[in-house]
């Protein structure tokens, strides 16, 4: 520890945070990495794309989620001693800027864009940590071997599992503060947890993070702090419905574009993401953000195209589509053909959407994914150590399969 | 109270709110005009413009913070017995749409906004309100008296200076909403102060609106809230650093434009703002909202002019300005000699703010503006009636007069 | 509602609560009874007895608690519009004192204390409601039906059944009050739920208190909020040692008692209880409360019984016993060998506990205990509604057997 | 800090509280003074005497207070580096155990209960510190020096002034701890400030604790919590009716007992304290807890002398005075005589009590006791450099006189 060889800021910088109360930054590298451009960049990406319309208060951005997840990680090291003895400086580091960096790599209204345009965040993120960027230069610049060590914390491929366990498993650092934040921002008190008590209670087994017996009650709490987070905010029908808007729309550019017709001036920033590129520029990439989308959706209003025109004006009015559970088959035909009656092309205004969470999955494929107990008893896997847990894995998965089309339908 | 002619919604609408619990809407009026396009525009602006570069998560928008000022506005109508006895519906009805409606006309950024363009919300608040409009729209059909009705609250024309007050005054529901919310979002505990207990204490007597002496307090406590948002978040300087930068690049792209100079496409959105249009169309005024503004600087981080690039490139990336305190006019022109020798334009480069705080303004222009409070020897002005406004009241103002320039040339 | 018999206070009365934010008052009864000697005793027994060892704050008494109640009532009354509906006026007041006086006839450390004197709590509470008390006349005054309804209300005597599952069943007023109660006070978040959201979901069917389907995780964290108090506050071992000592000690006292060696001065006032009395007259039940406890066991440390000056010395000085998980007859009957050789009565001494939590009962012997959901398919009872407590219900029950001693006998 | 001579919990002892979270105790010696039998008494003491019977909830003890004193002084060592270098390791462990101890010589009632027996519980305090308690034993244990550290540290007459400054002063860890603490347990949100602003801000400079400038807002605000503190709860009339009649209830005991009349039985604790002893027994004063005060209150509402019976059957019952405005003696000797001809013996039926505040006193006799505010221009006492306190320190002091007596004489 003596040796220390990543420069400090010459005071410790702090940022005042309503979920952590400061967040507290020691590493000039770190620093650095959040006033990099495309850490900024995150401010203008929202945590939680259709959300809003549902919870309106719910307009905080990726930049502070990042920001949370560095800080949660920080203080795993600082408070779990264990962890300060097993890893050495150049991997704490390595882990605190994984934390930072894990979503920098997000576009805006992460997962229905990806899904229209095929591209993938995790890819980006990887890009942006490894290519010719300002977060990479940062990097190098405080230890050359910083760029491939975060990127494969991030894709887990570090050899020593517990950093990846750290930044991504069932129970991350990444996970811990969004629903901690979006509680927060949503105003939604279902998503609290005890973290500091989990804090306390995280040991080093193995080389895994595992949980002291005591700590099980808070790990309970937080799994179920999970399971109604999804139900209450992430997969909300309203949220899900402006998200196959969204969808929609970006199909419709593209449609347009792959038939030749689409038109629209002032809006380049889109082409890279309709045309169907597979390999996206980084800097295509940084020009998209909420932003541009949002006043790409402003002119579109004015489109000659009648469904961009009224799409992207329900996305921003709010003028939202109606939802029913899943009728059938059947059923969805015979409303698509009222829709073609009424004047509604079903491609674009009968909208099917199916959601679902395990509430909770007790070994995944990877080991260091799953949470440890230690008892007396040895190391169990948590669901074998909480009757509680137990019946969420053996439950039935909750799922939810929508259809969502204009009112004027119903 | 029988003769209801206001269409309520089928029942009971609540959203979810942080800073109130929930906002609870009844009336149709207002239900519709949340979901107008102007109203959703707000989503699109923040309510704290450069302040989230201190605190991060001050993000909201000035949407939430308009349902927090209805809410407001409901709570007082509907726990103050003494306003449900002096108040008719229609004036209710007014006075809730004010609420909503007050920031309706807002820009993005305001305050340096307007101070380059010589804009006023204000203006664009009661054009909204009155022309040909959704809200306006929305009003009319409710009752065609009520967008007269609700421009005149909010420009305290209203004959019923009781109204206004509600609306605008030293105390009144649009700053105990961002007190409390500016609170909430930043993470900082200084706004705080006992809103429900200024409600119970609150009373009308000669039309005005007058606190019990019982609640002098919490009055007290909120005059210090004040006064520490302003010095703590309103007023910081690395957020007033933010603005001088913003202000520098709309005069830049004016002084531009005024030479024939301004080259930029894809930007026609700024347009009737920087060529000093005196009559900007509202569908110009609706369509520059902060995401436009935000769209545009990502574009002119590609401008060929090397001012607007590297200004527009600091506001995205928070590569700010350093302050420090005035130093004089004469130093300040050795500061900008300085510039000019190292290349910096001093009109864009060296930028002056001069920030004031009056910490208690007993007895403004108009009598409705004043706090009062009522106690055995009748009404007095609060800084009659409490020792520690009194002391606020003859305090000297507090300033802050600082110089902002890049950090290079310090 | 026009005749209102029940006399009003002559102004709203409120009283500042961390939980509820006030407890209002409009109805004089329940303010007479708040201020009857009966009520105010409840200042001096505290919610939670041996808790305050593990959580140092957990100070508050039965007294706040039994306002809590009343205003949880209250609310609903307010809120739940088909209960003003279905309930009269006289229903209303009833329920309202109902809630106020459900707990009146405790003692001091109910759980432990009534087992070692075959007393009980409830059959004080309904004669301090029907015999000749403050709490009767005060109640007989305002309405001469008032002490018989509100008896059999907390009873379960009562025709209407909906008025005793407010008060008492699976999901009532007293146990909504006291976790949130607990939860403020022992300083841990385990057992917060959003009892505004179930408020706004409660409706009345078939004469029952049911939740729409849309507030059912609300009640699901409710019922994990329940399942968390318990095993981390309610059933936690260092507070089952402390009671296990008081269990001990006034067994202590009726043996020496009933061996006629009990020669302590200055306790008549646990005479009563000691001598196995069965009639105990409510003047000694009204004298019996934890100040009084707590002066007897000061006065024991100087008796000279040793195991009564040792026992009391422990609760006081939080000198508890060591536990271990029950290892079983026989290893316990060694155990009590060694005490007897280190000169410890093993009566007194070693001593067994055994906690045991249902963690979601379906169905109890009366169905107003149930938990109801009102869905499209109609009414269904909680755990047939939610997969979450189905797996509750199905699991199995958590146990908790454990022997307590000294720690010099580990 | 290699040669740590103190030892050490075998793990770190962590108390959970809802004020910071958790206590953290990693001293023996400090885990041992916390489990003696004279700080364990302290559970036994109520902080907020009669403030419980205008917040309910304010029922908070003594014990919870001093973790909470002792917690901050902890969170200032770990927290300020200028501390722990300034701070030998003895001192920082007189400190802590001066901040546990400072207030265990309190009786109950202190101030009332003090005024009327002549007793100083700082004399108590001193006296537990330095002869033969289990206390002095345990300090003496860890260290034969830590005693008489202590007890100077507490009574400010240790040459190293900032130990005292810390633990009282006008901004010392006992102020800030029972502002939150008492504002949390009262549910008003007035108490609160920026702890953790102000342990960031603290410096140490000419051995004085010091506030840097950008800490000063926090101070402000501190400043203004306790003033409304003070009036909001601390001087509440209500608080100040029940403790008048505790001080009439005392007299009525010395009267009667100097005039040989005191004839109650099983009051023998309260006898050292009526009889005027000067030289008071530890053991008395160990005995005399607010259990053993309200145990002999009921006794006394079977007194034969109907004051007593009166008197104690008013404080266990909230039947206290009505009180008003000091009328001037005139009216009082007006007053008295009506309550004469009542039948109410004014000596204990109309009482007189004048509270008062100095809002900032800006120097008092002894320097350290002052907060002073470190600036470019260097220390400056806060008035100085604060306009808010500055208006403080020159505003009247505010003060309240008022007259009490029973309803039946209005």
């Amino acid at each position: 520890m003596l040796d220390k060889k990543y420069k400090l800021c010459p005071e410790l910088k702090v940022m005042r945070d309503p979920v952590h109360g400061y967040i507290n930054v020691k590493y000039k590298v770190v620093w650095d990495l959040i006033n990099s451009p495309e850490v900024q960049r995150l401010r203008r990406i929202q945590q939680l794309g259709g959300t809003r319309l549902v919870y309106h208060t719910a307009e905080h951005s990726r930049f502070s989620h990042s920001l949370g997840v560095y800080e949660i990680v920080r203080l795993m090291i600082e408070r779990v001693s264990d962890l300060q003895s097993v890893l050495e400086e150049q991997e704490q580091v390595a882990l605190l800027c994984a934390g930072l960096l894990h979503d920098v790599g997000h576009g805006p209204f992460s997962h229905s864009f990806e899904a229209v345009t095929k591209t993938d965040h995790e890819e980006f993120t990887e890009r942006i940590i490894l290519e010719d960027t300002q977060v990479n230069r940062i990097l190098n610049e405080a230890d050359p071997d910083l760029p491939q060590l975060v990127a494969d914390i991030i894709a887990h491929r570090s050899e020593r599992k517990i950093l990846s366990q750290i930044i991504s498993s069932q129970m991350d650092a990444d996970r811990m503060d969004y629903l901690l934040r979006d509680s927060y921002f949503t105003g939604v008190s279902y998503g609290e947890f005890d973290l500091y008590r989990i804090l306390r209670t995280i040991r080093v087994i193995d080389d895994k993070i595992v949980i002291k017996e005591s700590g099980i009650h808070a790990v309970e709490d937080y799994i179920m702090a999970r399971y109604q987070m999804y139900w209450q905010v992430y997969l909300h029908p309203v949220s899900r419905s402006f998200e196959s808007i969204l969808h929609a729309l970006f199909r419709r550019m593209q449609d347009l574009y792959s038939e030749g017709r689409f038109n629209e001036t002032g809006l380049e920033v889109f082409e890279p993401f309709i045309k169907g590129d597979t390999d996206i520029p980084l800097s295509a990439h940084f020009k998209l953000d909420e932003s541009a989308c949002f006043a790409g959706f402003v002119k579109l209003m004015d489109s000659e195209d009648e469904i961009l025109k009224d799409l992207s004006s329900r996305l921003l009015n709010r003028d939202l589509f109606e939802y029913i559970d899943f009728p059938g088959n059947d059923r969805k035909v015979e409303i698509e053909k009222i829709a073609v009656e009424k004047g509604y092309d079903p491609r674009y205004y009968i909208l099917e959407d199916f959601a679902t969470q395990i509430l909770y999955s007790p070994y995944k494929e990877e080991e260091e994914s799953a949470i440890w107990v230690n008892s007396d008893c040895g190391l169990r896997e948590l669901s074998n150590a909480s009757t509680i847990v137990k019946g969420f894995a053996q439950g039935k998965d909750k799922e939810d399969h929508k259809l969502f089309f204009p009112k004027e339908l119903q």
